[in-house]
């Protein structure tokens, strides 16, 4: 019989657990025979001393198990999802899931809720009105069926540990741990019965891993993991050097998307959204290579095929579909506010984690899980990296209801833009794309 | 306001905690505010990152204030307590304190018990029929005032956020950090009211922390600790890779202890309880140096004032006082059975922790807080370190009640002397003695 501490201990001295210690762990503080005291020396022993690639895989596999697995393989085509690991109008799940669905993949996708500077999925979709995440699993395979593209919350039921765990490392300061990182990720991930998932790793200021370093550290964590289980994997690693596309918050988020699934959207986030959607196809075997993928996932932009899958799911998840064509159905704020630039110049730098936190303050994000959002307020960006202004041109526009926090939000965003004479060539969004090493 | 996340983070990433900080957290965990969760996550930063002298200071001055000080300013005389970090045969405390208390030294005494392989003064003490160990502060204070020597175990009110966080400790493998253990010790030695302190901080394979250098490094941590109190304070670094004297168990040590004090007992032990009332006299100012303190210390014992003292404290302590002149008043276990030399030669090497170990299967000692004590039972050695052996002579007699845990016992045994054609000379008993840095 093991005993939790002597878990706790071997990996404090910097031991590899075995499969079964980390079963006997995860299992017992699951059920509340391990307390969460133990659990979080664990946690902070991993901070210390990490985790193998097999201990990675074990946790991960251990959590998803000490859950609701589904079982989708009576879906007539490969299943495959997508994976951010969060920025600032990061909403390609809203573009490419779409187009990647129009293509003949059927997309499983379990998303999170905005938390600090970062957005989340939920809290896009919940701007459409009526638009219901809470499915149950039996919904979520029926639209899944019918539609080909479904989105829900996290359950209760799926890796209901790494619900536990992640709640206690947030308040031990054991957050930034890749291991723990990855095994939180995937456990979730790997429980929605999927063939197939493309990661989007980001770094950069906005990015919860800054450097390109450890964001590339969690894509080969991931992958392996992935790859240990059998799943068709990749990863990119892109820019969040800016936000992506020029609207911040929810529902002009989701305007962004619908204009850019209609061909009018800014490059970049079109740009991703069909590159991560070309992964989705190609990694479901829906095209002999990358490239004849991300052609085929053009034309599903270009056909309109896209915008027709976004209102399908619209309408299949009890939302109102009209919003594709009339984008005045979606929540608009009291006002709007311009902020100016103060000088001529080029756009050196854009402080992206402020931008979050800004729109996170005018209500469009949650600075605690507690906190309520408010679906039409956000920032538009007029200005992004490279682009000329000239002084008193609007560099971005507030959509703002409340305004008591206005004065600290316009107090943060003053540093927002690095306005210079001559501005760097920009960096390439997708900076490396990691398969995992095949053995 | 402090967070306490943003306390253990700090910690995590290497920095050092500030006074406030420390107080923050010590406070908050004592009344509940600070759940264990986040005391296990910030005893196993430090475990991993160690804390600077001035942390440790003041977390132990922090735990002492959390918790009542005793003030015993209106004895008339120097208040000087010695603490050991735990032996096997480790009774100084019986023969040490009564030796210093008989010169004129008070001698606050708040000890702990058996656990693990290690012995623990209060169990000894209640061999003595009716001893009692748990006397309210008052009385505490009422029988120094008399006889100038008390021994009570630690009440709730001494440093109970050590308490506490000890038992967290305990169960999260976070035991073992210089600065925690320093910390724990000094906390509630300095809740004394003492004016010195004589550390005994053993080393070698009966001791807590077997490596010279790790005793030597919680020597300087607490001598650091007590010096910075302002305390006349000394350690000596002492030898634990045999039993001290040759009796290990309960009512076997006190029969032990009452023979040395008249002058009958085993050199070692004689020699080091001299040696630690020398520096308990020395410190408390009542000799002008240490060879004049040591000459003191003799004195008391061969005057028989030593043994009078012990008498009188027991007496205090509703203890039977005949004990010193009749050891049969001691309990007495129902069997003896010898452990013999399997071949002729001298004792090379003894294994001082597997002793301790046997004398607890025995029922002398505690595997877990809640077992209980045997007071008859234990081992005691005929043969140490260097000594000539016959083949066959008896090497340990087992006092024995309970047969169940005899064969495993034995077998425990069965390595515990190593017996070879020569042996190396006799590692000094006291390896160094450590004066605090005068700043």
């Amino acid at each position: 019989m093991f005993r939790a501490i002597d878990v706790i201990q071997k990996k404090r001295d910097g031991q590899e657990l075995t499969a079964e210690e980390i079963d006997f762990f995860v299992s017992g503080f699951g059920r509340g025979a391990i307390p969460d005291y133990q659990a979080s020396a664990l946690a902070m022993a991993v901070y210390f001393r990490g985790m193998s690639a097999a201990e990675t895989l074990r946790l991960t596999r251990s959590m998803m198990l000490n859950g609701a697995v589904l079982d989708l393989s009576e879906l007539a085509g490969p299943k495959v999802d997508k994976h951010s690991t969060g920025g600032v109008g990061d909403k390609t799940s809203l573009v490419a899931a779409p187009l990647a669905a129009a293509c003949g993949v059927f997309v499983p996708m379990i998303s999170g809720r905005s938390l600090g500077h970062t957005g989340g999925t939920l809290d896009k979709l919940e701007s459409i009105p009526r638009f219901r995440v809470s499915l149950s699993l039996g919904e979520f395979r029926s639209v899944l069926h019918q539609c080909g593209l479904s989105y829900i919350g996290q359950t209760p039921d799926i890796a209901p540990v790494d619900r536990m765990l992640y709640a206690l490392r947030d308040v031990t300061a054991t957050v930034e741990s890749l291991p723990l990182i990855a095994a939180s990720i995937m456990s979730k991930k790997l429980a929605e019965g999927i063939d197939g998932l493309v990661l989007d790793v980001k770094c950069g200021d906005g990015a919860f891993l800054p450097r390109l370093e450890d964001a590339r550290a969690l894509a080969h964590s991931m992958l392996a993991i992935g790859h240990g289980e059998g799943k068709r994997i990749a990863a990119l690693v892109t820019n969040m050097d800016q936000p992506l596309g020029r609207a911040v918050g929810n529902a002009l988020e989701v305007a962004e998307c619908i204009e850019t699934l209609k061909g009018r959207g800014p490059r970049d986030l079109a740009s991703l959204s069909i590159e991560l959607a070309a992964w989705m196809i190609y990694l479901g075997a829906l095209a002999p290579s990358i490239d004849a993928a991300r052609a085929r996932a053009r034309e599903a932009l270009k056909s309109g095929a896209g915008i027709e899958k976004l209102r399908q799911v619209i309408d299949w998840q009890e939302g109102d579909p009209r919003v594709c064509d009339d984008l005045s159905l979606l929540p608009k704020a009291a006002e709007t506010i311009a902020v100016r630039a103060p000088r001529d110049g080029r756009v050196k730098r854009i402080a992206c984690r402020i931008i979050g936190q800004a729109s996170m303050l005018l209500g469009a994000g949650r600075s605690t899980v507690t906190s309520r959002i408010d679906p039409a307020v956000g920032i538009v960006l007029h200005k992004k990296i490279g682009d000329l202004v000239i002084d008193q041109e609007p560099l971005l526009t507030l959509h703002v209801n409340d305004r008591q926090p206005l004065q600290r939000c316009l107090d943060l965003l003053d540093h927002a833009f690095d306005i210079e004479r001559e501005a760097p060539p920009v960096a390439p969004l997708v900076r490396e794309v990691i398969l995992p090493d095949e053995k």
